[in-house]
C-alpha cells in the first residue's frame, strides 16, 4: 500500500489500530490545547506560567498545522476536504495563532480552537462500534420534529408569560422590559431559577407559581418523546426469515421456526 | 372560482401554496409586531428609535386591520367568526392601537397583541402534516386527566408543606405568611429554586431537604404519564391488508384475517 | 331507608348524587377554611379584615363540628371511626378552635386543620371513575420498592458528597458543618439550586460540577421507573380467548381468531 | 459447624437470620458513627456535648476494631480480604481514630469513616431479594454506555458554551475565566441555577436562554435511555418450558419449540 493511502487510512479512518491510536492521540492534543487556553484565561496567573502556556500553545499549533498539511496531502480531493465542515474547523483551529502575530486580541481568537472539540464526536465512532451512539442518534433524529414543535410551543408560552409578568410586576422587581420578562420566563419554565430576577408582589408570585407548575408539567413532554423513540427501537429479535414459511420475529438463538417447526 | 372563495382559501386555509404563503407571511408580521412591542418596552432606548418603532407599529396595525376586514368579507358567516376565539383575538390585536389615540396607556394595551401569537399554532398545521404535532397532541389529550390528578395532589402537598415551613422557619427567614410558605414550597418542589426565600434554621433545612427529595421523586410522575402515552401511541400492527376484505390492523404474525377469517 | 342509613350514604359514600354533592360541598368548605387561615397569617392585614376572617373561621368550625357529630351518629361503629385515620383528622380539624378559647397560640393550632385537605383525595374518587387515578396509584405502588432503593442510594451519595464539600470548601463559603454540606448536596443533586450556599474555590466548583452532572444523570432513574411501570400497564387488547384454539391477544374488534381462522 | 465457619456465615453473609441481624446492627452502628462525626462538625456546640460525642466515637471505633479483627479471623484468606475493596475501607474506618492520638487534625481524618457507608449497599442485598435493586442495577448497567456517550456530548457542549459566555459577558458579571464560564454552563444546563454567576448583558441573557432551552430539551435523553431499558427489562416471553428439550424463552404464541422443533 503506497504511503498516501496508508496515511489516509491512519488520519481519516478509525478502523485500523494505527487509525484509532491517531484519533485518540489527536483527542488528547485537542483536550490539552483546550485546557491550555482555558487556563490562560484565569486572571490570577503568574507571568512565568502564562509564558509557559503560551509556548505550549505554539507547540499545539505546530502539531495541528502539520496534521492539516498531512490531511490535505493524503486526501483524494483536497478542495472538497478544505471546504467541508471538518476542513473549515481544522483551518480555524490553526489560523488564530498565526493571525495573533499580526493582530493583537489573541484572546477571542483562541476560543475558535475550542470548536475543534467537535472532533471528539468523530473519535466517538470507537464507542459507536458498541452500537450505542448510533442508537441514540437515530432516536434523537426521529424525535427531532416533535421536539421542534414542542420548543416552538414553549417559546410562544414564554413570550406571553414573560410579557404578563412584566405588566404584573413592573420594573421595581427587575422586570424592567418585556425581553427581560421573557428571559425570566425561560429561567423559570426550564426550572433553572437563578433568582437574579424574582417576583416580589403577591400577584407576581401567584403568576410565577403557575409558570413553575406549568414547567413542571410540560417538562414531561420532551422526555416522553425521547423515551418513546428509544423504547420503539427495533426489537432485539433476529432479522432471519424461516426458509420454509417465511415467518419473522424469531429469537436470536432460534434453530427451528416457531411457526412451521422446520429447521432454519 | 369567485374572488370571495379564492380569498377564503388563501386567508383561512393552509392547504394551497398561496394559503401557506399567506400564513407564513402573517406569522412573520406577528413576530415583527411582537418584537417591536418588546423592544419599545426597553427603558434605555433613544427617542428616535422609539419614534421609529411607534411608526412601525402603525404599519403593523394597518396591515392587521386590512386582514381583519378581508376575513370578515370572505367568511361565509361573519358574525360567527367575529365571536369565535380567533375572531376575538384578531379584533383585540388591532383595538389597542386605535384606543391608544383616545386613552393614554398604550403600554399595557399593546401587550394584548401578543396573544395573537397563538395563531402560530395555526400555522403549525404545516408541521402537522408531518404527523408529529397531532401525535403529540393526542398523547397530551389522553394524559390530561392523569396530569390533572397529579397536579391536584401536588397542590395539596404544597399547601401542607408550605404551612409546615411557615411554622418551622417563621418570618425571620422570609417565611412571613402561609401564602409565602406555599410559594416557597412550589419553588422548591418544582426544583426551580430561586433562593429569594430559603430556610436558615437546621429544622427548616431538614424539612426543605425532605421537600426536595420528594420533588425529585415525584417529578417522575408527569414524565412517566406522557412517556407511557407516547410509547403506546402507534400500535405495532403490520401494514398488511387482508386480500379478501381489505381489513387493516392485523398483528404481525397473523395467519388468518381477524375480520373475515380467510387465509392471508 | 331509615334516616341513619340515608345520612351514612350521603356523608360517607360518594356513589349517589347527594353523596357527591356533600363531598364537593365539604371540599369547598375545607378550601375556604384553609384560605381563611392562610390569609389570616399575612402580616399587613387590616384589623377589621382579621376580625372578619376570625368570624368566618368560627363558622367553618361550627360546620365541621356539626359534620363530625353527624358522622359519629350515622356510622355503625363510632369508636372505630373515631380512632381511624380520617376520624382523628376530623377531630383535629375542630379541636384547635375550641382549645384556642383556653390557650393563646391559635396560630400554630389552626395549621392542623390544613391536614384535613387530605380529604381532597377522597373526593378524587369522583375522578377515579375515569380510571386515571387508580392506574396512577397502581403504577406508583408497584414502583415504590424501586424508588425506595433509589432514594437510599441518593441519601448515601449525598452524605459522602456533602462531607467532601465541607472538607474542600470550609466554612468561608458557608459550608460550616457536615450537615450543612449535606443540605447543599441535596439542594444541588435535586437540581433545586437555591444559591444560598455555593462553592467559591476552584476545587469546590469542580466537585460541584461533578455533583450536578451526577444529579443530571441519575434524575433519569425515578422517571424511568415510573415510566416503565405506566407503560407496562395492562395492554389494551381484549381478554377474549378463541373458543376453538384458545389463542389469546386478539385485537378488541377481532371477529375471527388470528390463529385458527374460526369465528369467535 | 465450627466457630470460625459460623462466624463467617454471620459476619460475611446475609442469608441466615443471624447474618441479617448482624448486618442491620452494623448499619445502625455506621449510621450512628456518621451522625456523631457530622454533629461534631457543627460549630456552635457546647463543650460537654463535644466531649460526649468524642467518647461515643471511641466506642464506635472499638466496636469497628473488634469487627475488623473478627473478619480477619474467620475469613479463609485474610490477606485477600485485607487487600479487597471492603477490607481497605474497613481498615480506613478505624485508622483515623488511632492516628488521631499521634497527629492532631482528627477532623479531616474522621471523614474517611463516612466511606464505610458504602456498606449500606451490601445490606441492601436484603432488599434485593425483592428483585427490585437487581432489576434497577441491570437496567443501569445496560444503559451505562449510552449515558457515557451522552455525558461526553454534554461536556463538549458545556466547554463550547461556557467559553462563548466568557467572551460575551466578560469579567464584569463574574465570568472572569473560561473555567468559570464552564462552571456556569454546567450549573445552567443541568437546570441547577445557583444564581451566583448570572448573565447581565442582553447578549448574555439571550445566550443563557438558548443554553436553558437546550438543557431542557436534552434532559430528556438520559431519562429516555433509562426508561427504555427499564421498559425492555422483562422480555414478555412466556414462562413455558419445551416439554422435549426444556428450552425457555419462547414467544407467547409459539406453537413449536424454537430449539428442537417439536410441537409444544
Amino acid at each position: 500500500m503506497p504511503l498516501r493511502e496508508r496515511l489516509h487510512e491512519i488520519v481519516f479512518e478509525a478502523d485500523t489500530r494505527a487509525g484509532r491510536a491517531f484519533d485518540v492521540g489527536l483527542l488528547v492534543l485537542i483536550l490539552g490545547s483546550v485546557v491550555a487556553i482555558a487556563l490562560e484565561s484565569v486572571p490570577d496567573l503568574g507571568a512565568e506560567h502564562r509564558a509557559g502556556l503560551r509556548a505550549l500553545e505554539w507547540v499545539f499549533t505546530a502539531l495541528f498545522t502539520l496534521e492539516y498539511a498531512v490531511r490535505l496531502y493524503c486526501v483524494r480531493n483536497p478542495f472538497a476536504y478544505a471546504r467541508s465542515f471538518f476542513g473549515v474547523i481544522d483551518l480555524l483551529a490553526i489560523l488564530p495563532a498565526y493571525l495573533g502575530l499580526v493582530f493583537v486580541d489573541t484572546h477571542s481568537l483562541g476560543i475558535v480552537r475550542v470548536l475543534r472539540l467537535v472532533r471528539v464526536f468523530r473519535v466517538l465512532k470507537l464507542v459507536q462500534f458498541l452500537g450505542e451512539a448510533s442508537v441514540l442518534r437515530a432516536a434523537l433524529r426521529r424525535s427531532l420534529h416533535k421536539i421542534i414543535v414542542f420548543l416552538l410551543a414553549v417559546i410562544c408560552m414564554v413570550i406571553v408569560l414573560g410579557t404578563a409578568m412584566y405588566v404584573v410586576e413592573g420594573s421595581a422587581s427587575g422586570f424592567d422590559s418585556i425581553p427581560r420578562g421573557i428571559y425570566w420566563a425561560i429561567v423559570t419554565l426550564t426550572t433553572v431559577g437563578y433568582g437574579d430576577i424574582a417576583p416580589k408582589t403577591v400577584a407576581g408570585q401567584a403568576l410565577a407559581s403557575f409558570v413553575m407548575l406549568l414547567g413542571y408539567g410540560i417538562l414531561a413532554v420532551p422526555t416522553g418523546i425521547v423515551s418513546a423513540e428509544l423504547v420503539r427501537q427495533p426489537p432485539r429479535t433476529s432479522t432471519q426469515h424461516c426458509p420454509h414459511c417465511a415467518a419473522e420475529g424469531h429469537a436470536d438463538d432460534a434453530i427451528f421456526c416457531r411457526r412451521c417447526g422446520k429447521s432454519m
